[in-house]
């Protein structure tokens, strides 16, 4: 049995400690800022509820397991902060959040003049790890990670028997020291970028082909044994199926949440040719109607060199 | 029981007329142009051997079946123009290979003229096909197709329950008239080249980390539940622990077989922006040292302009 303290119970978190009191007999301290959703999380999952960070850290047992699970950047900085006024030498704070690598690196470095370990958590799977369970991926010190690794056994058990010799029966990974963890899962998501757009971009042609496609069976016959077989691509056929091979219904802006970027800006400090990540990173940003200003200077110059016609805007 | 008649037995054809013989009681009549494959074959799998195409049309019984198995372009032309003078209306020509779609428009055109059908067969899979089974995705009539799929279905097989509602328990679909097979498998080896370079970069990143990262075990924990698991990250898992993490005893020289170069003509036909499968096809000329040209004049405007120091060749 493993203690452990979360801050943060938002849809991640609560899941998470769904998921820890499921399928485990650890004892989980929970703790958000807003008091209803800890009454809520306690009632539904078992979980011991705390009023403030105060109150969770004088709840567990030194040495103190503590898993922040809130949004990346201030939200999270804060939390370390505060932490780190309240723990104690030995006590271990994990960012099971998006932080940006360079970041845990800052943070360990202060944590440890306290004695503190950090630990930094990248988890991939979404809203599904509830169900399936999460890939993670992890650094900072061997021991922290060792103490903390039963509750790693909860979160990310082993989902593919495949690899059980390379990695073990576990679905998750020590990577290195701190920042390791979220430095691997950040480019996770530059390759997931990629490998979204690459689909998006063959069911666009299918979409625009004079064959009338289906795009939903298309989706499902490769996950019969072709080499593009994934993950997502199960996804796409469950996204056609659901909303029909045309999408209409949806809107085309994609949003992005910063992993891309700074796997960009990793690839520009290593000298590393990404132009796929790039290319995918970009496309969103025309999806959100940038690169307006570049087409209205493409209109104007194809004007003045050619005196080709432009097309005035819809209220210009 | 179906009759088929094999033409080409490289390594895929070979295989699949294995598949066929063990797994079915299909009759096959093998044909190559080398007859001593033809012989090895048939001792290999029980199918007849053949000595010439008109051996090979001879043996089969009306209405019916040849599989063309021979490289794409001037083989598999010749293969089909030598089949139209032998066979009769009612008998179907299926092409297997890696045929372009317009192609394949022409050749059924041609062929419904002496009342003989076309069915193309875009094939995924590789050389894991005769353990796991093909996907397979079909142009053609669907009478021919019908007639055909007996076959198909020991080719294809199902290889994931997971789509049975959406496409039955098979590996393989009917997408359209002729063409639109091979059209689907061109857009699925562009998609292809779109992943393999997301993946390719995501772990160059990884390659030149300060972290001192185990690519095996990253790609292993990425098929755990991660948003990025799919088959090529498994292929990938197995060739860093073939070859080491560096891979540094292979060459990086990466050639094509044309799918990716049509889809973006393609692309270029019905306007549709594929960022990311035409940058993936420029990496592959990249590797091969083509843009040596660009680079040389890269490094002369800017001594032009800034007078930056030029580096002169090794040989110059």
């Amino acid at each position: 049995m493993t203690q452990i303290g979360f801050v943060g119970l938002g849809k991640m978190g609560g899941n998470m400690v769904a998921r820890i009191t499921r399928d485990s007999d650890h004892d989980v301290v929970a703790f958000d800022r807003d008091p209803d959703v800890v009454t809520t999380i306690a009632e539904q999952t078992g979980a011991r509820g705390a009023d403030s960070l105060e109150d969770l850290v004088g709840k567990l047992q030194a040495p103190r397991l503590v898993w922040i699970m809130v949004p990346a950047g201030a939200p999270t900085q804060g939390t370390v902060d505060a932490l780190a006024e309240l723990l104690q030498a030995g006590d271990t704070v994990v960012d099971g959040g998006n932080s940006k690598w360079t970041d845990d690196k800052a943070r360990a470095a202060t944590l440890a003049a306290g004695g503190i370990d950090y630990v930094d958590v990248g988890t991939s799977g979404g809203v599904w790890g509830l169900e399936v369970g999460y890939c993670m991926m992890v650094g900072g010190p061997d021991e922290a990670v060792t103490r903390l690794a039963p509750i790693l056994d909860v979160l990310a058990p082993e989902t593919n028997e495949l690899s059980r010799d390379a990695i073990g029966p576990r679905g998750w990974g020590h990577f290195g020291p701190s920042g390791a963890g979220h430095y691997v899962k950040m480019v996770h998501n530059g390759v997931e970028y990629g490998l979204m757009q690459a689909y998006a971009e063959g069911f666009d042609l299918f979409d625009k082909s004079e064959y009338d496609l289906d795009n939903a069976k298309i989706a499902h016959l490769w996950g019969q044994g072709s080499v593009v077989r994934s993950w997502l691509c199960e996804l796409a056929a469950r996204a056609f199926e659901l909303q029909g091979n045309d999408l209409s219904e949806l809107s085309g802006y994609t949003a992005d949440s910063g992993e891309g970027r700074w796997t960009i800006a990793e690839a520009m400090d290593r000298d590393v040719p990404t132009p796929v990540i790039t290319a995918s990173l970009f496309a969103r940003f025309y999806s959100r109607a940038n690169g307006d200003f570049t087409h209205r200077m493409l209109s104007a110059l194809r004007a003045q060199f050619g005196g080709h016609a432009t097309k005035k805007s819809a209220d210009g």
